[in-house]
């Protein structure tokens, strides 16, 4: 999407052998990339948060292979790379599921061949992102579009969580994608951007990336959404999820099901918007057994900024003897969401939707 | 309650002629006090929060009339200060119901006996709201025996939102009573305390008072307790008010509405502590008739805290083009709470236990 006119993509092929990508652990103070030039390099971009989002990551993995196989292209450098970039975070999907696919691609090939078959490859996989996130942006338009035409030009209200933006995936986001389709479209939308405690990806990410391509938004923080959907200030929830199961529970950024819940009482519409990337046909009961990250207490005690003087800075903000406990995800029912939009089109959240849907993933 | 072993209230008649608070815009990185000499300072000590939490609000708004009076006592007089300390904050209704009281004992009294029968009548208020919080514990502490017996010496464990800890009292606390109730009579407890966003007063305040009295806790953000829910790692909620409605909906900080729609869809009680002094028996429809005020911009996008060096620094977390919106209560409807826990006992959060239980406000 757009930073401040210029079209832009979270992560690229640079100069030959190098990858680049948006630093997104300085945003929003800083707009800064920064070039992946090994397997370490790319561990560490995920593994630190510099790219997150689960396509995005799923992308940033398999260039993390094709910067492995550059240095060894050996059976053993291919186990250790799949191995080293699926041990970087437990609870997306399509992490594991693109270095499947891209082990099995490279595997079977003789090794002079892989090095550039993993470059090629990964590229695909991020135009492949590209394009599914598009598709799901103009399943969800009409969402929004019968929105509009019931409020008469006012601007459709719209609550999102965390950031489920271009910058999670290599361009037009999840969530955001039918968004960003609505203002292309001329469509008057407002969003809502929860906070997103801990770690403020909502207003760190999410709100400088409608800032930049210039669509209305309000941070509040996460404790506000129920208040505004009981006073009819949000006409849809749209969220994206990290894993979706067989029978369409939504594994997502922790607070997710407090805002299921707020819209459910108040019939508010919940879409999800889920890649059928991040749906394991694998698993029905997500509280069961989907793993949810927990994260350090660092970024519960501590929280980064700019000072006044415009420098970067770290306070303690919780007291010295408390202890914390710090849950990425949590896990929405199916029986809250209203409907999962995927690239082919919007699917009920139930075990038989999913499977007419996708036969091809059972 | 104690700090690191002294016993502390949050306010008291110091030298003749002024009081003593605790500066709680300095908690949890300094634990000050600072000394009113007049009525305008106790209304920036309200409005700044440097005293908050609906009964302490009451209580220092009657020392509040007590010092203007020290001045003038005429009628002008106390008319202006009730109204100086009235228009503080627009939500809590324990502020206008002390300064009503104030102003009916004061009014009929020659000018001559105004002063002296201010000091003693907000004494009198301070020592009252210790022990409507004491009996508040003492009616909610069977809510925990009973889940501790259950447990076989496992701890109890407790969600709270905010602060309704002895900080927002004179002592005790209003949520917290029955929990330090419990724990001085050797019941194991642990509180999970809400973060609280944006002003933190979970960790910043409830987090403190707990670690320096003792109680073993936990700081989550606000996002997680529906996922505790969910996992069967929360026995009760304990929050508290700053307004109940005659039919028991429940004004309560921001995000409060949230927890109780996970609490009841993981059947797990919820329970409110509300001195009779928070219930508003001329308004039954909160949603409609409870003013939520709106606070200012910059306790969203800035963040105090601690530096390395021990400084207390504010940095900036938000990005600069992107508008907020700082609701600070919401409502939760009489049908998701459990139970009020009065100073009478605890009443069905209905309007004929309401009136039931309270035939004298009405």
């Amino acid at each position: 999407m757009r930073v401040d006119g210029q079209f832009r993509r979270t992560i690229w092929a640079d100069e030959p052998g190098t990858v680049g990508i948006i630093d997104q652990t300085r945003l929003p103070h800083r707009f800064e990339s920064i070039r992946l030039t090994s397997l370490l390099e790319a561990a560490h971009a995920i593994s630190s948060m510099q790219v997150r989002g689960a396509p995005l990551i799923g992308v940033t993995a398999a260039y993390g292979v094709a910067l492995a196989l550059g240095e060894s292209a050996s059976d053993a450098a291919l186990s250790q790379a799949v191995e080293t970039l699926a041990a970087t975070r437990p609870t997306a999907v399509n992490l594991r599921w693109a270095l499947e696919r891209l082990r099995a691609d490279l595997a079977p090939r003789p090794e002079a061949e892989r090095s550039a078959a993993a470059w090629r490859l990964a590229g695909e996989m991020a135009e492949e992102d590209v394009c599914v996130c598009s598709a799901i942006g103009d399943h969800g338009l009409p969402l929004i579009t019968e929105i509009a035409e019931r409020k008469n030009g006012a601007a459709v209200n719209i609550l999102t969580h965390c950031n489920a933006g271009w910058l999670a995936t290599v361009d037009w986001g999840t969530a955001t994608a039918p968004i960003y389709k609505a203002h292309e479209a001329g469509i008057p939308v407002h969003v809502f951007v929860d906070e997103t405690r801990p770690r403020n990806q909502g207003a760190s990410l999410t709100a400088w990336e409608l800032a930049h391509h210039g669509v209305p938004h309000t941070i509040i923080v996460d404790n506000t959404g129920g208040h505004l959907m009981q006073h009819g200030m949000v006409d849809l929830v749209l969220v994206g999820t990290d894993r979706t199961s067989a029978r369409g529970d939504v594994c997502n950024k922790i607070g997710t099901y407090l805002k299921a819940l707020a819209a459910h009482d108040n019939s508010v519409p919940f879409y999800v918007a889920a890649p059928s990337s991040s749906i394991d046909f694998t698993i029905e009961n997500a509280q069961r057994d989907i793993p949810i990250e927990e994260r350090g207490a660092h970024e519960i005690t501590h929280m980064s900024g700019e000072t006044e003087a415009g420098e970067i800075a770290t306070v303690r903000i919780a007291p010295r003897k408390s202890p914390v406990l710090n849950f990425a995800f949590d896990i929405t029912p199916a029986r809250l969401v209203t409907g999962l939009i995927t690239e082919r089109g919007i699917v009920a959240a139930t075990q038989e939707a999913l499977a007419h849907a996708f036969p091809d993933r059972l």
